[in-house]
């Protein structure tokens, strides 16, 4: 593969950036044309990569990419997961290149999507392309591509189960997570769950004048602060009642195995340039992000956000809150018990309004699988390191799904790093690991 | 006055739009043009209602309208000031019209400055130009307009200090506050001090991803919502240490002068549309907006806010914080315990900035001066009953200085209702207080 690469490189940059180029936000209903344009570029590369087939399914939502090559049913199936759609990129501001004309320079891909997760399927189709060119290709592959992953996969569930024998498979092959360093490789044996929600606080029925009516009349945005600050206690747990009951507390054993991963707090300190870390007491930092659940507002609003000063008593104040989930959590219970929670925190003073947005459950796979010692034997070779057994602290809600309806575990070989800033500006992919995960993946297919 | 209304209102009109479609927004450095052509036409309007002279005073920032007619010396000199600036206009989707093209309807004037503080100092200019026209002036007339009241009055003190000879008066008549009903007149007798700082919580160098990062490290919305909340506590009073060391407390007997005061708690909920009011424990709502401090959130951002679910952790977050202050709390010195107190609650996880941005002292005036006897008798024969001593919630930063520098006691005819909604989207004015007010006007000219 590492010769393929060499003689491809080129053309493989061409293929690249012309998805990454395609502003596939999910989020945004305004790029409902840009989704069917990146979803369709994508038929064309698995096309011309040997699939026998590529297609569109449209669905409630953004079209589901699916593509497939059969040589011989008794053989093995790999199910490639992967999705076109991308986070916005805001705040534009803080991008130092346009997020949606991409660059290459200092050793790595710059755009949304580099890495999350455009970045990441292109590999699968080239190492695809590499074995069918190669007449290497000793298993079927079906590829599913879907255009709503950063909004919660909503569509994609429903057509699981409706196209069920279609995507019947013994593993779904996934690249959309990050390895621990690119010295240290690591495949995630779990993700954590999600449930997103909108809130809002009503006070007055108008903005007031904050010197005529400020000190008798509650003030939404000092509400909303109350009740957000109540949500974790004094030892970082979350207040919501019954948030715990669920979760799979896990053995002295199980905890001692994930503490072998290498991790240098200062390092990560230095990285994110803060003094202190901040979560559960009695859980290392790990452990926090890997099997532990955790509320974050991952955006809040209200009143006058302009230059200079206004005195002004708003009468609205909204936010947007994350919980990430951990095994056995629901995402539709938390959900629920969050907001009856939220609701009945809320003083008389005040009306509270809170949307579900998005929610998917965590997963568990197990690591004696063949799939999981193909993709370590692959990954090991290829950085010259046994790959550790590691616990991702993001969400693919619909992983979950797929071990559901499909009856399929997934098996997650990502090969983004910490560094990339996915979901953030100026986000970027390495070549090595761009390099390294196709001849990695390449690898895998040889040895499952 | 009355008939003289009768017969100039169309050109009356004519002239207070032709200020008010000019966005005079001191808050917006953009509009320093807009701010220039205002006074211009300030100065204009003074000289055609009689004005001896009328000039732009250049200062650190927006120019001062200056204006005066000397009749004689040795008569009393009243000092009108008004100010010229308005609110930013936002949220500009809440307008039922445009905020600078004001409109006549409903028995109102509606736009952006049409009370505040436009409307009400254009009743001054022709007040006066009834007087002079008639021949009935009997007082030397002094006019100060300045351009940035609405941020704080940063320029004006240095200006007045600066023309203290020019502006000696007998008395400062002031129309920017409002009455407590148009059945109900009233004339403040104090105006609460203002204090009000930008906060900045920063938490990593960049947005994180909240599934990587969330529950390890510490979010900056979070944190920000914690250290608001704790700012006030259960029996609603602001934690800031020192915050009432010089909070002036009323005798039963001056409570109970202001309790007079005709207030109906059913309409005031309804007329805002909350079910509960929430203030400092152990005072009503007129003392809590009256006699006591308090402190409210004007604005909060962070994180992400567009459509949809990002779920980010993101590296700042902002709140605009408003301290009303009461006599003898000084406005410079609760800045400074505020942004001592906020450092010191900040936790080792986030870096914090605190930026002051504007703010001024509260003020209190004698009802037996022969100003007020003039006013109140002026406004009892206008509403057909003599009008209450009351106090105002909001913050006029410059009369306190006046105050100080002049020696001059303040007087606050003001005319605005609370149905106004001054600051808020749809501002409006009565007509009815419109032309009331150019009568009682008048009418002080003659009682003082």
């Amino acid at each position: 593969m590492k010769a393929y690469i060499e003689s491809n490189k080129e053309r493989f940059f061409e293929e690249l950036f012309s998805i990454l180029r395609i502003p596939s936000i999910s989020a945004r209903p305004e790029h409902k044309d840009d989704m069917v344009r990146c979803a369709k570029r994508l038929c064309q590369l698995l096309l011309e990569a040997g699939a026998d087939k590529a297609d569109l399914y449209p669905t409630a939502g953004n079209p589901v990419v699916y593509g497939e090559k059969i040589i011989d049913p008794s053989l093995k199936t790999v199910l490639v997961y992967g999705h076109y759609d991308v986070q916005p990129p805001e705040p534009l501001e803080k991008w130092n290149s346009d997020p949606f004309e991409p660059e290459i320079h200092d050793g790595a891909i710059w755009g949304r999507g580099a890495n999350d997760d455009k970045g990441q399927l292109f590999m699968h189709i080239k190492a695809f392309e590499f074995l069918t060119r190669t007449s290497a290709l000793k298993h079927n592959v079906k590829f599913i591509f879907e255009g709503e992953e950063e909004i919660g996969s909503p569509s994609l569930p429903e057509w699981v189960r409706e196209h069920r024998e279609m995507l019947a498979a013994d593993v779904v092959l996934v690249s959309d997570t990050t390895m621990i360093s690119d010295k240290v490789p690591s495949i995630n044996c779990g993700m954590r769950g999600l449930s997103y929600l909108e809130v809002c606080v009503k006070g007055p029925n108008k903005d007031l004048h904050s010197g005529h009516y400020g000190g008798a009349v509650a003030n939404p945005i000092n509400v909303l602060c109350e009740m957000i600050a109540s949500l974790i206690d004094a030892d970082g747990r979350v207040t919501v009642p019954g948030f715990y009951d669920k979760v799979v507390e896990l053995s002295a054993d199980d905890r001692a195995q994930l503490a072998r991963a290498p991790f240098d707090l200062e390092e990560y300190k230095e990285f994110l340039d803060v003094k202190d870390l901040r979560g559960e007491k009695g859980y290392t930092t790990l452990e926090r992000t890997g099997i532990r659940p955790c509320l974050d507002v991952c955006g809040i609003w209200g009143g006058y956000t302009g230059q200079g000063a206004k005195t002004v008593l708003p009468s609205e104040a909204h936010a947007k809150i994350s919980m990430r989930l951990v095994p056995d959590q629901k995402s539709s219970e938390i959900t629920r018990l969050f907001a009856e929670h939220f609701k009945s925190i809320a003083p008389d003073c005040v009306k509270v309004e809170v949307t579900p947005c998005e929610g998917g459950d965590g997963f568990l796979i197990p690591i004696s699988s063949d799939a999981y010692k193909a993709a370590s034997m692959a990954m090991g070779e290829v950085y010259g390191i046994e790959p550790v057994p590691s616990r991702g602290g993001g969400s693919i809600a619909v992983l979950a799904e797929f071990q559901k309806i499909l009856g399929i575990d997934p098996l997650l070989m990502g090969f983004g790093l910490e560094r990339d800033t996915i979901h953030s500006p100026n986000e970027s992919y390495l070549l090595s690991q761009f390099f390294r995960g196709m001849e990695a993946i390449a690898l895998f297919y040889r040895y499952y």
